[in-house]
């Protein structure tokens, strides 16, 4: 007896995951196509806000959506009735996306003369950001309903986010949620993150959001 | 517009550790040490199941421990005072035990000259279930406050156990809570599953769980 012995089990399995996150940005980079990582929790407005940043900028760029669900396709068909090339990745229980299941889900969305395939990850707060999917940035949506302490809580989450959605701003009078103090803990977490408070369902807020990720996604194209 | 495509993006995640767990299988057999994966819910009484087995068999079989957890290391203590060799399986926010982290585990864990390895995996009934540890056999943990239809909700989870413990029996009179169809329920998942109720706390039922478990261990190591 005396001290125990704790061992990080988990570190061969991101080296492995990192590796190939690494080489699919290669490959993404090579053929001029964004990958956009967008996680959240269930319920904070994912699919309507993608929904907004399709009809903000289908016009301008060639959209993909890939929906990571354990087993339903009711987000892709939402997807798939706005015009977009939509797929479903069912992950059957496990609740992150790695960089292998995400290469496998790009290819199953035929990328080829795709400017931006948007993820929709598995909405959990934990799972998701331990893993690299592969992506170039990493999005998550934080709606009002769930409170200003989330950065406080879920460290990791918005350590990766490179874009933090606030959504629901519309129910600000209603919530004790303090958007400033809010906007403070995330930069606590990740001083680089940018931060677009929105509203998906009245459209308030999206414009920047898009414009953001247009020059992104330009600047992969061209830099 | 039309059918939205779905992809099971988890199938090549699932062979290859399938294919690990196999080999983890082959070389536990090699060396005559039995692994057993305990899965449950969080809270229904893993840690003093585990301390009433190894009160039952530490005599007679030499065992260590494994206890996987997010980040604390308050069970490996729990154990550590029990005299049994532990360690502990920090997985930082992943949800379950692989093959690849489970062989890692054991490897830090020294099993040389141990009988029985008994890995904790991280309290859920959802992911933990998805993937074989490359343990010999599966046992879950219901306890009676859970509820009885644990089995219609899970299918999963009580469809790879191949020993299912009904904890906590002893508040059978305060919860409405039907021993004889959660049994039902249980084989309906997996027909050869043996089920032991039990009372962790009180020590009832543990004999014959823990007669089953040596039964297992000694077949493992001679046949």
């Amino acid at each position: 007896m005396g001290d125990v012995r704790v061992l990080e089990v988990k570190q061969s399995v991101f080296a492995e995951n990192d590796r190939r996150a690494a080489a699919l940005r290669e490959r993404l980079k090579a053929s001029g196509l964004y990958l956009l990582n967008l996680m959240s929790s269930p319920g904070s407005g994912k699919t309507t806000t993608l929904a907004r940043t399709i009809e903000a900028l289908g016009e301008r760029l060639r959209i993909g959506v890939m929906e990571a669900d354990i087993d339903s396709d009711v987000d892709a068909r939402a997807m798939d009735a706005l015009g977009v090339r939509a797929i479903q990745l069912h992950t059957g229980g496990m609740c992150h996306l790695d960089a292998d299941m995400t290469a496998q889900g790009l290819e199953g969305l035929e990328p080829g003369g795709l400017d931006l395939a948007i993820l929709e990850n598995i909405g959990n707060l934990v799972c998701p950001a331990e893993f690299d999917t592969g992506a170039v940035k990493n999005a998550m949506i934080l709606s009002v309903p769930e409170g200003d302490d989330k950065p406080l809580k879920y460290p990791l989450m918005f350590q990766v986010s490179d874009v933090v959605l606030i959504n629901k701003i519309d129910v600000l009078p209603y919530f004790d949620f303090d958007l400033e103090a809010c906007e403070e803990r995330i930069h606590m977490r990740n001083p680089k993150a940018k931060v677009f408070p929105i509203c998906a369902t009245t459209g308030e807020g999206i414009d920047a959001w898009a414009a953001w990720l247009e020059a992104e996604v330009r600047a992969w194209q061209t830099e």
